[in-house]
């Protein structure tokens, strides 16, 4: 007796985000049931709707940043109860036993980690739904805690895009005495803001765009470079210990390089694509300096970011929507007209 | 009253390397001289020999493997004896006051290493000449020991080739337990299996060459794979922790990129030109991997590297030549025609 569901999904690469009615799985022993109350919207659930990624399975539910309360338990669930305010992010599942999964850090899963949506379940094959739906089912290995002291709408996006950005600053140790840079002011480079200085760390972002200034300030910038004004891009060479590069588009990495330190690491986590114009392998060479990369973030790295968003006080700053609206926030999100994430009160799903 | 010196230089980058004379300073009080008994000969001497890598200054005297006796040394210096088997390699000063000299990285000085041939002095702004020569005068900081336990012309391709896989490996924490490959099997690839092999890694060569097998073995490789064979590549996937990556002309990272585990690294010392083909940005992601790259060593770790070798009897393989034949060891090495250095015998010189 599975349990019928409405949801948005789209129904093909061309056609948009409609309402839909779908099952989801009866709860194993090891299942949290959640209603779903937001759902944050990632760029890559735009992507997937439209298979720019290719590889999309249709009818495709998307949402990935998932905040709801728990309305039942499988049997052998212990440490969540019904009335809990929980979250799910980008993964629903792994293999559980290889050498990443030990590590805690189940996105590099080696037999691949099953994504909340466009996936199919390790268990049943039936395909993964995500959180534009009112209802989802998920394994409690994969569920995390919400803390009554966050703002549920506005702690929804730190499932994704909050992971993402905290999990390689923690990776790199960044603290008090890191000098860190952040590429890109989007929904992953304000966070990567708020946490390099929450961290302790001295901020700077780096942006195209002049006039961000006051902004990149409040979210937790020290200085603001800008990166087509060649004057400001020398006077940082060899400043920083980290760059955070949350740009999504193919971009020429050399001159951020040449504003590492010796050791520096350039971390890439928006970037899906291939590494043009070439790095001159001089820049990396000469200063000992890495390219990296990191993907989202382990389940119990999740938890530790959402006990410090609680403890500091940090959420995403959003733009809340109701879900007859999610192909409008798409378009705009495609002209970066978003301060600095869509969340969907899925409430709205009732009247959609 | 300066010093005059017999050596081969290149009069212009299509003149061949031929003999030359030319003066060396008066020993400062932190000075020693050396005179040279042997000189590694890099594939960097005949880029720069060919003005390869522009901005070449003729005449140039090139040799930055260099291993000679103490024949004099400056009223300061107090750590070098006449009589001593010393060695100098790619540097011989630095700003000694920035970040990367306070570090003893002075390769990486922010100032500008001053290097051992094709530059000039930072006191008398007159130019430096290398190791093709008789003698040689160097700052007692830029001058290593060399055990009576080496044999002194194999060990002077350690002052380039030795370092420049040596740092990369300390830096990175290779030791028992490592898994390493390292890719091409020239004068560094070499030397970074022996050097890998000793540290206590599982070594692994990759190499584009079948036949290599036994060759590798004898190196110190306990696995060969030939990177040409699409099932070998793919049965190593995940598989090494670092690597070593030698090759000097442009070649695609990402199928090796393929085979490092989460946070393994694969680091650049030969390529000094663009990554090209582009790496995608999912193979760093995917796996939290760097591509990064280290430049020589300095001159505390090269002391040390020379104790190390001292201690577990390792030199480099070397062919010695007469240094009238230095230009058709230039057209041999463009063949890789060496196992695996030349080392010019420079007692040669006399009858040159």
């Amino acid at each position: 007796m599975a349990l019928s569901i409405r949801g948005y999904a789209a129904q093909s690469a061309t056609s948009p985000v409609a309402p839909y009615q779908f099952e989801r799985r009866d709860p194993r022993p090891d299942d949290v049931v959640i209603d779903i109350l937001y759902c944050g919207v990632c760029h890559s659930d735009l992507h997937q709707a439209r298979n720019e990624w290719h590889g999309s399975i249709y009818p495709l539910v998307p949402g990935h940043e998932i905040v709801g309360r728990v309305s039942a338990v499988g049997d052998k669930v212990s440490t969540f109860k019904v009335g809990e305010m929980v979250g799910v992010g980008c993964m629903v599942d792994s293999c559980q036993h290889c050498a990443s999964c030990n590590a805690g850090l189940e996105p590099y899963c080696e037999n691949g980690a099953t994504w909340t949506y466009n996936d199919k379940d390790r268990h049943d094959g039936l395909p993964t739904f995500g959180g534009y739906s009112e209802r989802i089912v998920v394994s409690d290995k994969f569920v995390v805690r919400i803390s009554d002291k966050l703002d549920p709408k506005a702690a929804a996006p730190l499932l994704c895009a909050g992971i993402t950005t905290w999990s390689p600053l923690r990776h790199w140790k960044i603290g008090k005495g890191s000098k860190v840079a952040v590429i890109g002011l989007g929904g992953l480079g304000h966070m990567g803001l708020k946490f390099a200085k929450a961290m302790g760390a001295d901020v700077t972002l780096f942006t195209r765009t002049p006039g961000k200034e006051a902004e990149a300030r409040r979210l937790g910038a020290d200085h603001v470079v800008l990166s087509t004004d060649a004057q400001q891009m020398a006077a940082s060479a060899r400043q920083f210990d980290f760059i955070l590069d949350t740009v999504p588009s193919p971009h020429d990495l050399n001159p951020y390089l040449a504003t590492l330190k010796l050791n520096g690491v350039l971390c890439l986590v928006g970037l899906l694509e291939p590494i043009e114009p070439p790095v001159q392998a001089a820049m990396v060479i000469l200063g000992r300096r890495s390219i990296s990369g990191s993907a989202i973030g382990g389940i119990a790295e999740t938890q530790e970011m959402l006990d410090f968003c609680a403890e500091h006080g940090i959420v995403s700053d959003i733009e809340v929507i109701d879900i007859k609206d999610i192909n409008h926030a798409y378009e705009r999100m495609l002209k970066s007209d978003v301060k600095y994430r869509f969340v969907i009160d899925i409430a709205s799903l009732k009247t959609a």
